[in-house]
């Protein structure tokens, strides 16, 4: 049925399918992290096999994607106290030691993140039901990041789409569909289950890269997930879905009908977290080398109180 | 010889003695982080058995420890777009789906930390021997956090002074000697090593906790290690060191001689990193439990370039 | 009537008497700025005698008098570029030339300050009808301070309540009434009229400034405007109405019923804008010296667009 | 003389002829602000006529002009409460009132601001001769534009230098020399004297609007003032200059030896404040109309304890 093009009708039809709400209790903030269990985070650390870490996260600074679009703005970074402080005598008060300090400013979905639960809204309801009356100018009193805090750590798949078709990237408007997925994921050998975090290469990062400039990456025309992606990763019953774009859906839209119908879909009626902006584009040429296509992922978010969304430097570890 | 009250001169002998500076080349920016050698991340791995997971952060918001002492104060987190702007109508021009956005100003190190090898210098220098101008208004050009971004996992080791005192907690002043540590691991049975991020609990958050404030505990009278520490964790090889409280040391400290002098020492000519305010709570009631007190640690800094420290969320996975 | 105990009744009955909305159209959005006419502006001109120019503004930093109460904060100051940076060689690339440069994050609201109209509302309205739809995560698309950024000008005249009681401040919880208004502009010899910028001085912050520290300024106990100060100021057609307090009004209020009554009664119905934390110390001292308690005053916001209230450095030319 | 292409040796030069250093003794930090004594300000209230007040600020919004460029961003503005807070029901325990609150990140010299003395250095100095080891990551200990608050009142007087030559604006790199000013001047009917503040229109603002965007305004080339402008402004003793470019100066400068002479002539070494991005348009046009180009300037910093540039809303009222 998802084959043909969705419209706001499919996208009802697919929320309401794979809606969990009230699956863990009516006070569930989780969504399909429960499927982590214990023996899943057990099972996850006897992937480490090589002993190597990737970090997946892009350097948070001025040189990240952001443009202002949708109101998001590259981190600002600033010393207050720094090494010239020292040089000029600043510190002298100090016995003997001397000592640099820092802050920043960061828009929390800027750059490689987490969306909290508590991100998107359809029909006056986020994930599990709740209004967005919970969601003040004080933050988020429910589905907030910080209840991810001892969550994200699991079992990572990569699914690395260009390279399965031979390609450097996916262009821009490129849709990954059900089958794409089956078949990359077959082509890996690699089986995507419950409780599992799927990483879905599109290559855009790569592409910007060979460009030299992010472009309109944020915000703008981009490869990513279709509305059919849902009959993969739902039925699975996966932990998180992950992309390399900033919107972790094929941009535009397949339908007009929905801005962003998967966030609807998996993030708020499943339950299933996503990430957007990691770069998997290391871990790929791993993966690519030695044909393994599973880690241990660690992807602790911030514990910022209230927050809908985390910057985050994710852990693969072969 | 370090039993005896320390001043300037044993700081610099046991700086001189621990310094590792062109140990791994003129060009490092890691320190004993080299000591984690990818079979040490792969045996880290094995450690975890349960598949439990501790969050080791505080809350990142307003109930924070800082009071402007040093020039620090806790985070700022105001909301982009939020439920009111929902519920209000401010979103109607975007296709069925609503969003929140949020953004945080984060001072690095108020809160649950790394400090950066960037971050503590003496007689001009900082580790490796690198100069106060490579740390300018725009950041650290040279050890910066962002190096250790794929570094900061391997086994972790608890170390829970008071408990193994059948005590609560140690109070504000008191020392934690290289004795204590020999005689707080022997007691629980593990072994500290090369490449091991050692934790030290003080429990001095759990008194904090008691009393229902923070009051001075960010810079004030705190537990902490003495300057014989050294000459433990510096021939041990360890990876980084880790307290529950504001400054790893025990302030004031043993000499007014020097301000920190185990930063000295240890962070700046051992090389060693510093883990500091972490929430080291939960996770010694389990090791009390299981008598296991050992696991797999993955705390990843945040990516900022030329941050010279970074909030963290660590994982302790056992 | 308002001689009695004011309730929410009697707030209401004020509010309803004083309501200036749709007065000077459905679009207004200056309210009772408008009586601030040219020739107004010519005129108070025309005050300025001795050339001596007072700044009513506090220092904005760190000593400033939040708490965090409300969620306030005192203000952050960074440093981009500093003279640190210029010793250690940072700026050597410039030709001959070095600079400084720096940033500031502001509560708008947290030292001298504008209240915008937009700042208030009551029974879902803020002044002139204005739902609170209009004031968004994105700003206020009514009633923001920007409106004013050419109409701060004009007579002031400052009511120095204490100094005419022979006395050097009220104490927190002290009401000024409509009579004590009355009273002091006849003893000080200065009418109170159309257009007028009135400066009400209780002393607090000479208060403060004995005991050493703000304590509970921001928000705690005040001396302040009573609910019937509104019977003195609104059937004059004043312009603005500025307090030396937190809140303008007498903390704890008059009444349960209703928190800051005269906000919804003055600047809410009447349209008045209200300026707070305004340091009138020097000025008062100056007038009573000469006996003139008039001068033009100057009191441009920031033009921050949407933003619902303003720091401001108020200029007293006398 | 400097009729003449200049270079490092003009600058030298001038900036010795016109240096003011211990002028007004060893600890000023008010520089030609000195020239504008009570009887000049009282003067220049006399100048107001009409009653008319124009704002010379531009809006404080991600609309301004800056682009990363130098370091500098547009502000960023947030809400703390707003609107949908309130019809959310999130300040229902409030008794009756409900409110909105803001804060704002604005990098002082992003948009309409003042320099301060500490802005600019030369041969290791600033004006008066102090070192850049008074501005330390903790702000400037000397020439902060705090010491200014009460100073930025005086007689204003605009300079149409394209309006004098029948044209809309000035092109990028056209330089204005001391005789454009003379001429100027003398066409325009008004004189330029001690303690004046100084208002140099370029039209570059118009120009930018007339495109439809600010492009490189914020750093790129520039038309502005030539290095002989200090022959015409300093002997005349103004209290400062201002115009409406980033950076007061024609950019590319005259001459590759020193970026910014005049900066380094008349700010640092005649000690004259320089104001720049003020929008001089709606002034301009008023002027023109009734042929009077003198009025009352008023236009106070911000009090930010240890700022070395101040965002300002300067009200020129006729």
């Amino acid at each position: 049925m998802t084959q043909t093009v969705p419209n706001i009708d499919t996208v009802r039809e697919l929320a309401a399918r794979y809606n969990n709400w009230g699956k863990w209790g009516p006070d569930d903030e989780l969504g399909t992290l429960n499927h982590v269990t214990p023996e899943k985070v057990r099972a996850a650390a006897g992937l480490v096999r090589k002993g190597k870490v990737f970090s997946l996260a892009l350097p948070l600074d001025q040189n990240g994607p952001q443009t202002g679009s949708f109101g998001r703005y590259n981190p600002l970074h600033h010393m207050i106290w720094d090494g010239g402080d020292i040089i000029s005598g600043a510190q002298d008060h100090l016995a003997e030691i001397r000592y640099t300090d820092d802050a920043a400013y960061i828009i929390l979905q800027s750059s490689t993140q987490w969306d909290a639960l508590a991100h998107i809204f359809h029909d006056g309801k986020m994930y599990n039901g709740y209004g967005p009356e919970l969601v003040t100018s004080r933050g988020a009193a429910r589905n907030g990041i910080i209840n991810t805090r001892d969550r994200m750590v699991g079992r990572g798949v990569l699914l690395d789409i260009p390279r399965h078709q031979d390609r450097r990237w996916l262009e821009p408007g490129e849709a990954i569909q059900e089958a794409d997925l089956e078949a990359c994921a077959q082509a890996q050998g690699v089986a995507v289950g419950e409780g599992d975090f799927v990483l879905v290469r599109t290559g855009q990062i790569a592409q910007r890269r060979d460009i030299g400039n992010w472009g309109d990456y944020a915000g703008g025309p981009a490869p990513g997930l279709g509305v059919s992606a849902a009959d993969y990763f739902c039925p699975r019953d996966v932990a998180a879905v992950v992309t390399d774009t900033w919107g972790t859906e094929v941009l535009p839209n397949e339908t007009p009908d929905v801005f962003q119908p998967l966030h609807i879909i998996m993030l708020l009626n499943a339950g299933i977290h996503l990430g957007e902006i990691w770069d998997l584009e290391a871990l790929a040429e791993d993966c690519a080398e030695d044909g393994v296509y599973e880690f241990q992922l660690v992807a602790p978010p911030l514990t910022i109180t209230g927050a809908v969304g985390s910057p985050v430097n994710p852990q693969a570890i072969k």
